[in-house]
């Protein structure tokens, strides 16, 4: 296909495009004239793994290059290049001081709780650093959490993922789909998932505090309830 | 106590207190001499609610005052008062088009889901529009979400929120104590699950693709793995 209908079909604007083939994010297309290129299905899914981890990763241009050099290298495995996409998309908030007391406890407690639930997590991995941030949080607004604590999120988290989230991902696909794939999963699911357990919790707050009989909207209710501080959000 | 105490006590800054009491976000001590006034364990609550839904819940200061006029009018039940708390926590990243027809598909399948669940939630809960707003992303990405992919995440939710989460809140507690303890559950058991999952995902793609042996630390096997990417993002 040439470049408008690759534009057209993945939705990335031609300059885009343009500019992904300029920086290498994109490989050059198959010359068929000295101002013309044919693309393919390969380009689309390159185009597609670009969105997904610009948009829903939200992952800077320099990262996405990293990401995508790790994709192009088929001597790196499968799980070693999806290692990568796993990393990239973990935050670490604040970055924190080696020597901190709580910091060291809460790295200490990640470290058991992996292997507790025998785990095979990278000893380097940023996500362990990730849960040992929001350990310190937690303990430093009074609300400790001890690994007991975890235990059940950390079971609930495993059987979801074994059961579910890696079956969806089909592993025979090529590289950037896998990619894609993981990532889009791993972002929108977890997303997903939050908004469940809010709503969730909505639901039994209203059964033990009294709300409304199940079945009823709310909002019939008590007219003048939440939703103002909602779109206070939204605004 | 004074307010340099309670300014020990709580962490936060002399000038930053006052600014809360100009702003009517704690309420005046006694005043026991004309320079001097006292402070007691309500005023330190209220310090830490206003930090959690900062920091935590990273909230506007408009929307915490709305919040804190909800927990000072005891008028309003305890449900509805944990209503204004859930839905600032909303967010909806896009404001989105009524009469698109990917939005209205997801609406409906928000509100059927609810139903199936038995959920009692509000009809212009936020929530609801955010969650239908992540299978408009994943439907536009290509990878649609049905109600039957979405279940087995609602129920590991429900059980989570019914066995854990809300025996953790102190249902007689003091009314910002309360909306407190929902905030920091909220968003840092949620984020500490999100965090779980990952791990559980990276442990089970090295499961499936071949990575290290279980409890080998796989950075020792491959000296220049992923971290890099996950470095990228903590700078």
């Amino acid at each position: 296909m040439r470049i408008s209908e690759l534009s057209a079909e993945s939705g990335v604007p031609i300059a885009t495009i343009k500019y992904y083939l300029r920086e290498g994010l994109l490989p050059p297309g198959e010359q068929t004239a000295a101002t013309r290129a044919e693309y393919d299905r390969s380009h689309l899914r390159r185009l597609r793994l670009i969105r997904a981890l610009l948009e829903v990763g939200r992952l800077p241009l320099a990262t996405i290059r990293t990401i995508i050099t790790a994709v192009e290298d088929e001597s790196l495995s499968l799980h070693d290049m999806l290692g990568f996409a796993h990393h990239a998309l973990a935050r670490v908030e604040q970055p924190p001081n080696p020597d901190d007391e709580d910091w060291r406890e809460a790295k200490e407690m990640v470290d058991r709780l992996i292997t507790e639930m025998g785990w095979n997590v990278d000893a380097c991995a940023p996500t362990r650093d990730e849960l040992a941030w929001t350990l310190v949080t937690l303990k430093r607004l009074g609300m400790p959490a001890t690994q007991d604590d975890l235990i059940p999120y950390a079971k609930a988290a495993d059987d979801l993922v074994r059961s579910y989230d890696m079956k969806k991902i089909p592993l025979d696909a090529p590289r950037d789909t896998l990619v894609e794939a993981v990532v889009v999963y791993e972002v929108l699911y977890g997303k997903a998932f939050d908004v469940l357990r809010r709503l969730a919790q909505e639901s039994e707050s209203a059964r033990l505090l009294g709300g409304f009989p199940a079945g009823t909207p709310a909002s019939s209710g008590a007219p003048d309830r939440p939703s103002s501080a909602g779109r206070d959000q939204e605004a």
